[in-house]
């Protein structure tokens, strides 16, 4: 066992571990803050794949070697290129004659420093990895990303998405939010409020220009939050599906939308039959519980199609699909309930 | 070092990890499939603090062990019970003649199995373990919940989370929610969008009473999605980072609602000052812009405390105060709002 193809910065002994959070290396100026490389420790222990179990432990011993690491020992080809895993459980559960290529796992990922951190998180949790080896352009074994770290980047990237699900704008995470004062939090939730703001105004002009529609039927004001709060309730729903299956890269997205559009349909037809019932029963009128029913139908039906399209749009131009949730889609979705709604009472009440 | 204090079951050698998926013991029959006990690991390393470094890696050879994890030595006291946690990094790292005692992290938490798992990822995360040791009612040691656990966990329950938050019910995980069928996914969505159609009649109902002020003011009909969404948008916002807190434990609620008063007055005065300009603006009614105005901020006012009420009650009711997320607070804050912006408007036009 040869640990020192991995290559280790920032001094040596006790002096290097003092200075690193929880006592473990950190790849200095390895880039952005949320990348692998701000993530990764570098004191690693590697070995052969023709070393023996009983071998690598010994060289664990190694008193000149501080681990950061010894959640697998990285078994490395002669160009130190990660060939498999073994962990240290396994190393104490073999005889220690046992070579390190007969107990290595042989499907793992390796990342490059210059990756996304959240990418270490999904792949430890997909590929079933304890620590994610790290390695240079030339597929050269620099480092790990450990259990520790995966599991605050998780927590870290699952807090974010659902501030920014609320509309809190670039929160640096869970814990600076919880002891942010007034006048920080009101600048990261001032934006997605203006924001709403807009798009209500909007929503307001659409309105207004069915004010004849209104006119010659008051009772059609009367269903506005029920239509715009369904078609949300049905494009969250999809939109959350379909964002967090596209983050773990889980989902066939043509699938998913066939789906999709079946359970939108039954979804729809039941909602728009009883809210004509209601309609009917509580004023009265064959007309309005035509318009209400069936542009109840239209629009959760749209509603889908539209919570589908927009992370699709923002995957297709390469940004996170997770900015497809939240105040942004809520806001079309409902700018579009309401032309659906008023459409379809125009065409039902002047064609 | 003894590690037989931690309790076997299950079986010895390779059989009992043949049937336990992961390689890893589980400890079968331990309550709820959700508890810590369904997702503890029984063959556990444990040490003595007068043993030295040394002769706890000695003891790890044990040929008669197969370890489930190896990610702390647990040190135990005369009576199993666990005094302080060894990395194995550390226990490579140190003089082989230092005693465990010297080099033992005291600080830590310990479960029972009869606790819910997302107690040990939050656990975890709370106090930066990287297992948690798992102890009967006596306080002697029965086995950890490991890092690879953890994480799974962690991500269970975030997908269970966001997936509730969405009002998809019951959620099993996300990857059964992307593998099922339409007719499953139908009845898991249905139920919240019966809710929220039962709501959105409620509040057809609340439009209706007000059908006087509607007519004599009929530009107030443009409003009702724009007041309905900002409520609801400052809303979700406050709950949010309640729920989030008070799930990881790390909020005081009494000073987060004095801050969240102050955010909420601000956001409040500003979304009101623009949106009744833009009434006064739009259809030079001082009248509508006064309602608008008045009713805006009334009603993200009152938002807020909606928002953080929820919550607040499911906690002292003893429920997981995630349930005040999601489709339940929103239809009564969509209820609340529009009867505000009615009792508004009345009072102006008709008092």
């Amino acid at each position: 066992m040869n640990g020192r193809e991995a290559s280790s910065t920032g001094g040596t002994g006790e002096a290097r571990r003092a200075g690193a959070a929880g006592g473990a290396q950190r790849a200095g100026g390895a880039g952005r803050p949320d990348s692998v490389g701000a993530r990764m420790v570098t004191e690693v222990a590697t070995g052969r794949p023709d070393e023996t179990a009983g071998q690598a432990l010994s060289a664990l011993g190694d008193p000149a070697r501080l681990w950061d690491t010894l959640t697998y020992v990285f078994v490395l080809d002669e160009g130190s290129r990660p060939l498999g895993l073994v962990t240290i459980e396994r190393l104490f559960n073999v005889p220690p004659e046992t070579t390190l290529a007969k107990i290595m796992r042989r499907d793992f990922i390796a990342l490059t420093p210059d990756e996304d951190q959240e990418e270490a998180a999904l792949s430890a949790i997909r590929e079933e990895l304890d620590a994610i080896p790290v390695i240079d352009a030339e597929g050269r074994l620099i480092g790990a990303v450990d259990h520790d770290d995966i599991l605050d980047i998780l927590h870290e990237e699952h807090a974010e998405d659902i501030l920014r699900q609320a509309g809190i704008q670039a929160a640096p995470g869970l814990r600076p939010i919880m002891e942010a004062g007034a006048r920080e939090l009101i600048l990261r939730r001032l934006p997605w409020i203006l924001v709403g703001l807009a798009g209500g105004m909007v929503a307001t002009e659409i309105v207004g220009r069915f004010e004849r529609a209104l006119e010659a039927q008051l009772a059609l004001a009367f269903f506005i939050p029920v239509i715009v709060y369904m078609s949300d309730a049905v494009a969250t729903q999809t939109e959350t599906i379909l964002i967090r299956g596209m983050s773990l890269g889980r989902i066939e997205p043509w699938r998913y939308l066939a789906r999709e559009i079946g359970v939108a349909f039954a979804l729809a037809v039941a909602s728009s039959i009883l809210l004509a019932a209601f309609a009917l029963l509580r004023f009265l009128s064959p007309t309005v519980a035509f318009i209400v029913g069936f542009a109840l139908f239209v629009s959760m039906f749209a509603a889908v199609f539209v919570a589908f399209a927009i992370p699709s749009i923002l995957a297709g131009l390469g940004k996170d699909p997770a900015y497809g949730s939240g105040p942004f889609a809520t806001i079309i979705s409902d700018v579009i309930s309401i032309l659906v709604y008023f459409a379809v009472a125009w065409a039902t009440l002047f064609r």
